[in-house]
């Protein structure tokens, strides 16, 4: 009889959770995947194996009398491997099961300089190897994190209705104004006019070209790359990174703020249900107080507070002895993330959207209130991060959005945006939630160059 | 009481599929969205209401009674409004129900320039106005099955256990070599290593940043943007567009196309289940064979064929009279999208891949098969369109592949890419889905300009 091919996940899944029957249906297996560890004591041997579809790895255990015992004795850490063998139950093991190996072939062997040996290796060292870190228990954790949150993103928006929107990446406008873009040019001449005929660059976000889709189909989402060519070299600024950006019409700044703290309490109870393994792994290895921090946003009111209000607590609690890095609290500065932290943390004790931000320190596009001094924002905070995410109502009123691009000038070149507030424009709000800073928080990664991929930061780039 | 809030899908759900309690339980309702036409005969009047969340629009029905009589009447195609009213069962018509206006405000007016009036518009004028054509019903359809279809891709693959990878867009190399990529330089200097410390590009391929993924997950894919900055000026060409990019360890070409045909017969069903309105539409009014042609698709065993054989095919067709625009068929050549619809649509009647190409007319990282001569590449081709999926199977052997790279120059700069065979490498394939084209190819659309939100092809770029 052939063997049955079958992966790390399939097994753990029948042995957990099949029955006995299915249990027994397991006959001759094969196995193909990588070699973690290899301990062979002679009489008997000892592989840690993994083919990457489960974060467990399963023990593969062979002796002196098993077919290819030269092959097996002599397996090397990240070789790659077919294995056959019969499942054998372990019940008061640690492991559940293990496989008794019959047969083993190699695949692919390891040059000596192979660099993820046994031993830890600090997340510095990984980054240097971004092609190999991801067969390391904790960015085998990231990344298959990062995969399901991705999916439960897309699960989110698609059942309740929005239409997913692929914005261009290549763009004429710089989004916020802010100019530190990227620009595009074709290789032979680095003339930015030559392909499209004007000076193009790559988008910071993908808001305005979402809004006019969201004046066609109510509830829309982009969920794609952004770049900036800012030059911080902090742990949270990547110059590439993904976001997601809805953009819901008939909505107000309230109704924006039930959607973000529905979709970031969805994600992050879809996490610890979808990837147990994983996240105890991070309570353990990466951060203590992950999951309760997690399970304490899960399970709260957002707090809602305008930021008026925040600055008067913050001034009180200086007043009050508390020391600041900067102590000189004012209305209409830009708080910052230790003032944040605090209100999150020490004020409310929880989730906190901050909202109606002083309209000097916010976007064009932010609807103004009616005091004239504000604009209809909210910044998500959340404890031991700060920022979360961060949206708006949208100014939908022509004039007084004309007046503010005028005076930024970018009016003339955004007049299709001004458009849709001539033809049929209505009240819509929207958010923007950075996917790596999003996962950086359900994962209590500190960094954001170990989970993405293949971080781009400004004077590094290697792949 | 409040007026219930309902949205256009919500109502056609309940009024479709809702039991007699569930129907009984709509009173008074609100909707918010837009007019398409308004339609008055003095006592009676007519509203043409869709609000983005169904094909289908809703019928308001208001007369010279209905409070705000004067709105109504006046109300111009593409306003956004607010309705309350009742539902009116209508079996008896074409539309199963209707709304009894009670009251009406206007959202958000329309300037008289409104370029979507209810005329009907060509495709070439529509693309002019990318940020008003959502709100049309073609670019409604194309929009919300394009939506759909990236959840089914990113369903398919996650349901069967792969990982989603986000490969950067911003890289060192130019992928498959041919040279027609975008420079990134930052908006100062123009320099294009400025920011990096070394030239970098947009990426053409996610390809060889996830194989490394794949030897550490064994199924893996990306789906994200991809570049090239070709002037082709064709209906099947942009310069951004999406890409589906899986990779599978221990798969052989074998393996990998009866991935294609699973994933591509999974896209086709998912969206005539998922859009039957949508693709009703398309089969009225784009192509009427589309329905047909997907169905017969959906239902085939995908035959494969080497090139080899297929060239031999080719030759006996115009040796029997068949006249091709290029009737020099000789072993080696590339084949023009004629000879391989000749082979789809006149040979096999159905989808064929096409195996074993010219090693010369294929990329350097494919598997040079046993012959010397050709590589284990597959192009997916279908009827009426030609090629939708490209793969291969991967070059895992070193040697070989150091030698090809050498030859390239390009194993320095990629000497990451040649380490994934030095350390547990293995056999393994994958392939390429162009996003926009499989997309064109379900909808019938025939120009990748209309099935993307904001194309980007030469010489032409505004938003």
């Amino acid at each position: 009889m052939e063997p049955m091919k079958i992966t790390n996940f399939e097994l753990y899944d029948i042995v957990t959770n099949g029955d006995q029957e299915e249990i027994n249906s397991l006959e001759t297996l094969e196995l193909q995947g990588w070699v973690k560890t290899n301990r062979d004591n002679g009489s008997i041997g000892f592989v840690e194996f993994n083919d990457g579809t489960y974060f467990k790895s399963v023990q593969l255990v062979y002796t002196d009398k098993s077919q290819n015992h030269d092959v097996l004795s002599s397996l090397k850490t990240g070789a790659a491997i077919t294995v056959t063998g019969k499942l054998v139950l372990t019940p008061e093991n640690k492991q559940p099961f293990e496989i008794a190996v019959e047969s083993c072939s190699l695949e692919g062997d390891v040059d000596d300089d192979y660099p993820l040996q046994k031993k830890r290796h600090s997340f510095e060292f990984l980054r240097e190897i971004a092609h190999i870190r991801p067969r390391a228990n904790t960015f085998q954790a990231v990344y298959r994190v990062r995969s399901v949150l991705s999916f439960a993103i897309h699960e989110f928006f698609q059942n309740n209705g929005f239409i997913y929107v692929h914005t261009p990446l290549i763009t004429t406008n710089d989004g916020e104004g802010a100019g530190n873009v990227f620009d595009v040019v074709t290789h032979d001449t680095k003339d930015p006019n030559s392909f499209y005929g004007r000076k193009v660059n790559l988008t910071v976000t993908g808001q305005l070209h979402v809004e006019p889709f969201a004046l066609a189909f109510r509830d829309v989402y982009t969920f794609g790359p952004a770049f900036r060519a800012e030059h911080s070299n902090t742990v949270r600024h990547a110059s590439e990174f993904w976001m997601v950006e809805p953009e819901m019409a008939f909505t107000d700044l309230e109704g924006n703020m039930d959607v973000i703290e529905d979709c970031v309490k969805f994600c992050i109870n879809y996490i610890m249900s979808a990837c147990p393994q994983e996240m105890e792994f991070f309570n353990n290895m990466i951060d203590k107080t992950l999951l309760e921090r997690l399970n304490h946003v899960a399970n709260s009111d957002f707090k809602r507070m305008t930021y008026t209000e925040g600055v008067e607590l913050l001034k009180k609690a200086v007043k009050e002895g508390h020391k600041f890095e900067n102590n000189n609290i004012e209305w209409g500065m830009d708080l910052q993330s230790e003032h944040e932290r605090y209100l999150t943390e020490e004020i409310v004790k929880g989730p906190l959207f901050l909202t109606d931000y002083p309209k000097e320190i916010k976007a064009f596009y932010m609807r103004e209130n009616d005091d004239g001094k504000t604009v209809a924002a909210c910044d998500l905070l959340v404890p031991a991060v700060g920022e979360l995410v961060g949206g708006s109502q949208r100014e939908e009123r022509y004039d007084i959005l004309l007046k503010k691009m005028q005076k930024l000038g970018n009016d003339k070149e955004l007049d299709w945006y001004l458009d849709t507030r001539r033809y049929g424009g209505c009240k819509h709000s929207g958010f923007g939630i950075g996917f790596d800073r999003l996962l950086m928080y359900i994962t209590g990664m500190q960094n954001i160059r170990d989970v993405q991929p293949y971080p781009r930061t400004s004077n590094s780039i290697k792949y």
